[in-house]
């Protein structure tokens, strides 16, 4: 940390910083310019409070924090990539994973076909809601705990790992006990007790990014879940909430590839979400996939225009597997993979 | 909801729109233009999913909602303001509220102290955390039961009823234990269990609104709390996340004067975390009652500058005492009030 | 500016980051702590660009700038306030200005009447576009130099002070022919060749702020008016573009106060703009001068549902009129006061 | 146009809308809900302030617009892509264009250098400013005309053409005798003035979206130099500003995608500006080709650590290099082509 002195600041104010930074087992080394004194702060643990604290000292003009205020997440501390594994699936290292499914589980029917449907398309993994968040308190909020089985149910018949959301910590025990990954969503992002009741679970979370979260709140809410001894945290980019208002959120792609460089952690990217429309989660697919991201969360649904909810994000079956030959393609292009059955690129 | 078809929509296109609003009991009354065709949908429940089904209809060029989606906290529904009586204040009424004390309890004697010394300059209500929700899991995170304890000491020393934060459903119940009124912070608006919870209980609730949410979501947010069949909600605004950072936050007083139109619910303003920096709480909190604010939520430290969060927008007992006649000419001059005791304008 | 040194940073990092600030004729200090190194840079002139070069370099994790980039506009430099006389007129003293009037000037009817309406009910300068920047070419530009003879002919019957809007260089000179005070609006913020032609007219400017321009560079086009020579800048804010769609823009009054420390130019606020509805104006306005503005420019119209812009936003004459006494009341309250005429207040 | 009465408007307050929309010979088709009653507006030219001017009504609760307000520039009125040639290079068709070279000309060699290895690299077109805005007046400005010249020797010694800024309506004479292309900064996007003068110029136009423009206001800038006559419009995404400092600008790239889709002029892509770091430049720029942009443009400096500007953001002649290669394969993925010399990939 730096403290930057104002121009008229006297000796004594100087000297009020330093014996606070003394207080805190702290030193502080004077850089005396024309202008103003500059004093660089340096010790083992700064307190987090402590850059507010100095600026309210009289003649401190401000307090610069220079480290991030993250470890366990960060590249600095840990340089290799980390690598979830999920039933075998690897998410973090050279191949992309390709999460699909339809945003609700409706019932059996249509969660075992749109399971069947995207994993012959080239799907590595399959997402459904038991619960939802949902803005209004009149709008579905899902099936509960029937949905989970009923994912279950899914999985025996295709293989696929299952990804669904987790609301609250008291669900965490039940929706550990039929989920490969816990979904974390974007509201829910600085939800401290529900980030520390998934990280003890030990199972695998997906932590979205918040609607309006910085990306160091992003790696410091991943922290809350790597510190209580969970490393398997995959991080999602889902779009943020800007002044435009002609797509649903923006997508921020700058996260994508700037996440990928502070943390060792995966990133994937959910275009159905950071888009709202459809038809433009095949461009953006392709272009998280271009700027680096570990793979994809997208929205199929079996029939689009009569889902409970998020229909005119979803795609397809057919749209899904038009564009999946395209994403391998373009996986290939920056030298990575996507696992596609060998019917589904015929 | 307004249908309007594109230019290119065929006569079957309409007739699909005009079977699927059939299918939900509702009835299409089309507007012939000479460029295209517009249906206006009429019916008692329309689903909140319907917009969006129907944009994914060909030759449905848009779908428009034209009613609000919250009811129960709608002036439209409930033209009469609704006061929120807390231990005989009553908060929406002629009489503006200020709530004042310290980020986080820190120990028995400062928030005594605070309660004192806020009371003697005028507060009629005492704020203070015990449990805090902070970005980085090594912050401090706040004394919690203790806490609580400590506020119920202050309250029986000054009489002043108190707000405190809630910040997880199984807290509820203790934290109401307590309380006067639960305060759902910015980060857990729309933690919707959190706020079925808080409404159950009974206990009057504030509602801050989320650092990106937009006017209706947080008006939605508070009909989660009154659908429980709790009506004393208070809403306040603290401050948006915009492109400025030159503060904490950008405070958005047209929130403030828009839902005191839109909404019955009595609205209050938050001039410490919207601004961050104690120099700028006055001015703030004297504008928030001039745009229409029913009270202000302020922080106030015994030696801000040791404060363990928040230290940089907490004002000192002597700037709050010096601070409170302003703001009761203001409120005057906008032909409302603020009690303050006679020993504080002497 | 601070240079700080990674971790890793080798000695030869260090000497080459000294060695491009004695390039620059400028000194390091070193300041080495237990983990990094960081260097403390001063000299006279720091040039803009060297903390963009400096992160360039080998070992280097950031700069950090330390001095505000503006100096004749800051209050550092000039601790008085500017007071800016318009016929007599002071803006930026003890007593607030209103200016008032219509978006557009549609014709001299009009104009006239508005000018009369205002004055009569406490307004002291007229407001009135000649030049109408419009997103849509199909949209009304307003009637240019037959506007602005419009406008003398209304400060000639009223002796009202007149501020219309400049939007090219090539027409400051005809515009400051007829104005009192050059408006610079916001899409023209940062018009570079704009700002420095407006300062060379000698007339004084009223600066808007620009839709998502920060406080910063706000001050450093102030910046570019007054390294004219031109010492006569009025700072004006007037919305930023947010995320919230309920109003046509956030109003920002944390910047009013916060411009008003940090610079010692006047500040005054546009509550029609900021808010986009008419019915918000009043309240806003009133918030305006709570926190500090040295005024308020407001839209009046004698008939703003057919105004040929920006009607929505209009208040008419007897709205205005019944805000005035609230202004004056809440100006005192602050310890100011907005001249208003005897029989206004009768 | 859609006007939206409230549930408790009267006959007389349709009456008074009804007999409005005659005035300016528009009809108005009634649609009599359960609720409330609904207008549909039809006729040819419905005015630009209508919306606003029915809002003002009794009995109105909105009043909604149904068509985009452009018109030339629509893919609705002209659905086939425009291709804008430049010297023989088509912007818009199958093949991607890449323009690249130093934000500042500084002096001739550096520019010829630039424009050779650029060139060798696989570049099809050369930028490079010679009138630069910039935030504060004490930044470097560019070397105006001279570096016009130098521009023009650099295409005279490699062939490509050039596309530089230009910043005010008085010199786009100057400009348009020397460049391929103008471009039109972010600041100036709504300058109207100079869109105009720059549609008239006859010459090709880069029309970059303005730091807080929606992607209809955009293309409502687009409207007005199509309007001139000059059907040769180039739409350059660069980034928005967010609430997001980690990167200098969020990368929109779903506007890309949708403004592909609303208008038939080519779209690219700025990741220098949108990043505003030089490491994330190459991710950005394989984003921006798989999401469907027409090109890319990107700074590129013989020693971005001794850059006059924006030394950050620069690619380094290695560094774009080592970058085009893997252009061409995700553009080969997405159907299309880069242009690159059998050296460059040899």
């Amino acid at each position: 940390m730096i403290v930057v002195m104002r121009s008229t600041a006297r000796q004594a104010d100087i000297q009020a910083v330093l014996e606070r930074l003394g207080e805190h087992q702290l030193k502080g080394h004077l850089s005396q310019g024309e202008e103003r004194t500059i004093i660089g702060v340096v010790g083992a643990a700064i307190p987090p409070t402590l850059r507010e604290e100095l600026e309210l000292f009289e003649g401190v003009q401000e307090a610069v924090r220079i480290t991030r205020p993250y470890k366990l997440v960060s590249r600095e501390f840990h340089p290799l990539d980390t690598i979830v594994n999920v039933r075998g699936i690897e998410i973090g290292g050279s191949s992309c994973v390709v999460i699909a499914g339809p945003c609700a589980v409706e019932n059996e029917d249509m969660i075992v076909a749109s399971a069947q449907a995207v994993k012959a398309a080239g799907a590595t993994m399959l997402r459904g809601g038991a619960f939802k968040p949902r803005s209004s308190p009149y709008s579905f909020r899902g099936h509960g705990e029937a949905a989970l089985a009923m994912l279950a149910t899914a999985r025996d018949e295709t293989g696929l790992p299952i990804v669904t959301e987790v609301m609250t910590p008291n669900d965490v025990e039940l929706v550990a006990r039929y989920a490969d990954v816990l979904q974390i969503g974007a509201r829910n992002m600085q939800n401290y007790q529900l980030l520390e009741e998934a990280g003890r679970s030990g199972t695998p979370v997906m932590l979205k990014r918040g609607l309006s979260a910085t990306i160091e709140e992003w790696l410091l809410s991943a922290e809350y879940i790597v510190a209580t001894g969970n490393p398997s945290v995959i991080l999602c980019e889902r779009g943020i909430r800007t002044f435009e208002t002609a797509t649903r959120n923006t997508m921020d792609l700058n996260a994508v590839a700037l996440a990928k460089r502070r943390t060792h952690l995966p990133v994937i990217a959910d275009p159905s979400h950071a888009t709202g429309k459809w038809y433009l989660v095949p461009p953006l697919a392709l272009a998280s996939i271009a700027a680096g991201a570990d793979g994809i969360i997208v929205e199929v649904h079996p029939d689009p225009d009569r889902a409970k909810s998020d229909g005119a994000q979803s795609l397809t079956f057919a749209n899904f597997a038009a564009m999946m030959p395209q994403l391998n393609a373009v996986a290939a292009a920056v030298g990575r993979s996507v696992a596609i059955p060998a019917e589904a690129v015929a």
